[in-house]
């Protein structure tokens, strides 16, 4: 299927990137910031479209409600910063290779106050502006306005939605090949493939988990050849439109033995009973718990070694994420994945995941293949 | 040719890795800290072969002459720590999803002094830990140790030079290949095929900057199509064998104007001058300023916006920095770039790059292709 299959409204505008900026002044003033500073990464591509791969030399774009939004960038990237789609809106300010990065900086900052700062900047560069204005502090963006990108817009959820779409398709072409008798890196060679194939831009990772492999939640995939009566953990995801995809569907290589169906189902009753609990108001640890709490009492509780699941947008991985002790409430719009597992360590793994959406009165899911053990050759 | 035409020593040993913590230590008490923190990049690359993907949840190497060395991971990346070759001289500490990072850092730090920390940890942790332990204090490694891993020993000159070895092939074979009526991408996409039929496991750039793109020193490739009588700027660079290549040069197509001829011969003159300077002793800005006088004293100066260049190793960009104010003296076994460009606006740009390592006594190229204007078709 070609990738034209999949169709999302036009490209994000002006206007889009503008109300983003003012969204996170807003934001920002709520909390009693001073302002916020954005280094290359998700935030900024959130927020400008603006894709730099330059983070030793210091790029920040500075929002506060003093001043018009300002971009900081490097003499030589001037040109690739002024095409990005939203910095028209922003006053470009340039910087030269031999000068000082954080003396450039200074007249868009204040000598006092706090500062929300992308959670990825780097540690060089606020080391610097700490130097240079010891009276400014610095939260972590994450920290004091986590929910900043985690509420989608109708059209990035057109975006996500299609990105689910498209690895929906992916699971299904691959669930229909060989996996006897091939190597790991084979299949996820495949799935890399075929992500392109359905329009994905960036794959970001391709889990092959056969047999004792699978029993790594962060396995890779490796040189081992898959068997017959393997279990195999398929987790997927990248970038399409701009926006994540990210799935995982555990497949058996001909008849599973009653032990890996019995785990297999506990998995699918856990991720359906933490999906059932999606809606308005329930906070991400309610979910997390939900998911916890089935696999527990099927005796499996010290086998689910990570949290349930994690934000996605410009991101395949991001806030909010559903784990015990984040008390942040859902609302409409979220995006996020439910994906519990059971792992037991040496022997096999099952994983079960999917994208959802908070609606105004529930939940949608993104990803839509069918959940039970498929067995596959 | 295939990569096995490069031939590098055996892997990294344990005893590798070892002495180069045993350096990191040692480097840290000479500056007057109390250890260092080194998070997943480049430095924990270089330390302990170590190669996590996940940045988000913290993971740290601690490294003081008051303890063993202690890997801090998320639990579930704890089996992929343990594989790899360096962390075996390490204490592995984890933490599970929901508990506190910062807490479980908290025994392995000091409530004051200051440590040394990767340039690239992010805003978030750093933020974090000042909120766990205010009293100590960060220094950028970049900023307080620049040099650590700036001088290579035999073994990572090896892989430099087999990474010099593979671009320069794959040089020779783009510039017999066709220009004239492809796309910027189209040669893009050929680099990036030949380097990995040439050993490279990671393409970082493929610049093909044709007529006025050229112009734009960080201008990566597009869909221009290429014209007879066009110049075209090449500059590609990735891994092999864990370690980097990057080099430029810059051809014509069809016989060239007598400006361009001109303009090509200045930035010749002025790679060449920079690199006849360089020597044990010799200061970065000192190479910086030789390049730069030659292209000034042509009448070009303000056409030359970047620095002359950056030091090269597990990473393709990191000091030392061939920029003005870089007192930095020069040591043998230092590797980095001399890559002096002229860029005229709308019009063309000329560049000529090679890696070079300092001997005891002078200098050796690691690139070794003509540099003379090269007509192709």
């Amino acid at each position: 299927m070609p990738s034209t299959a999949y169709q999302v409204s036009a490209p994000f505008t002006r206007d889009d990137y503008g109300a983003r900026m003012a969204r996170a002044v807003n934001a920002a003033v709520e909390v009693g910031l001073a302002g916020v500073i954005i280094t290359p990464g998700p935030d900024l591509v959130w927020l400008t479209g603006y894709r730099p791969h330059i983070n030793e030399r210091l790029t920040m774009l500075v929002l506060s409600p003093d001043q018009e939004p300002t971009l900081l960038v490097p003499l030589l990237e001037r040109g690739d910063a002024e095409e990005a789609p939203g910095t028209a809106l922003t006053s470009i300010v340039d910087w030269m290779d031999g000068s000082d990065p954080y003396e450039a900086a200074r007249p868009f900052l204040r000598p006092d106050g706090q500062f929300g700062i992308s959670d990825s900047a780097w540690a060089m560069h606020i080391i610097g502006l700490e130097q240079m204005l010891p009276g400014l502090s610095y939260r972590a963006l994450t920290d004091c306005m986590p929910m900043l990108r985690a509420v989608k817009d109708v059209s990035e959820l057109a975006r996500l939605e299609a990105a689910g779409a498209a690895v929906d398709s992916v699971y299904d072409e691959i669930a229909g090949s060989r996996f006897s008798g091939r190597r790991e890196t084979d299949v996820a060679a495949d799935l890399a493939s075929l992500m392109q194939q359905h329009g994905h831009e960036q794959v970001d990772f391709t889990v092959v988990g056969s047999g004792p492999n699978g029993a790594n939640p962060h396995h890779g995939a490796g040189e081992r050849v898959i068997k017959k009566g393997d279990t195999v953990v398929l987790d997927f995801g990248g970038l399409m439109f701009g926006y994540g995809s990210d799935t995982t569907r555990t497949v058996s290589v001909g008849e599973a033995r009653a032990e890996v169906r019995d785990v297999h189902e506990v998995v699918r009753q856990a991720q359906q009973a933490a999906v059932n609990v999606v809606r308005p108001g329930v906070t991400c640890q309610d979910i997390d718990r939900t998911a916890r709490k089935v696999i527990s009492e099927a005796g499996y509780g010290d086998c689910f070694t990570h949290r349930t699941g994690h934000g996605i947008g410009v991101t395949t991985h991001e806030p909010p994420y559903i784990v015990e002790g984040e008390g942040q409430r859902l609302v409409p719009g979220m995006c996020f994945s439910i994906e519990p597992g059971i792992y037991l360590g040496g022997r096999f793994g099952v994983r079960i995941e999917d994208i959802v959406t908070v609606t105004e009165n529930g939940v949608r899911r993104l990803n839509n293949t069918n959940r039970d053990l498929r067995i596959v050759e």
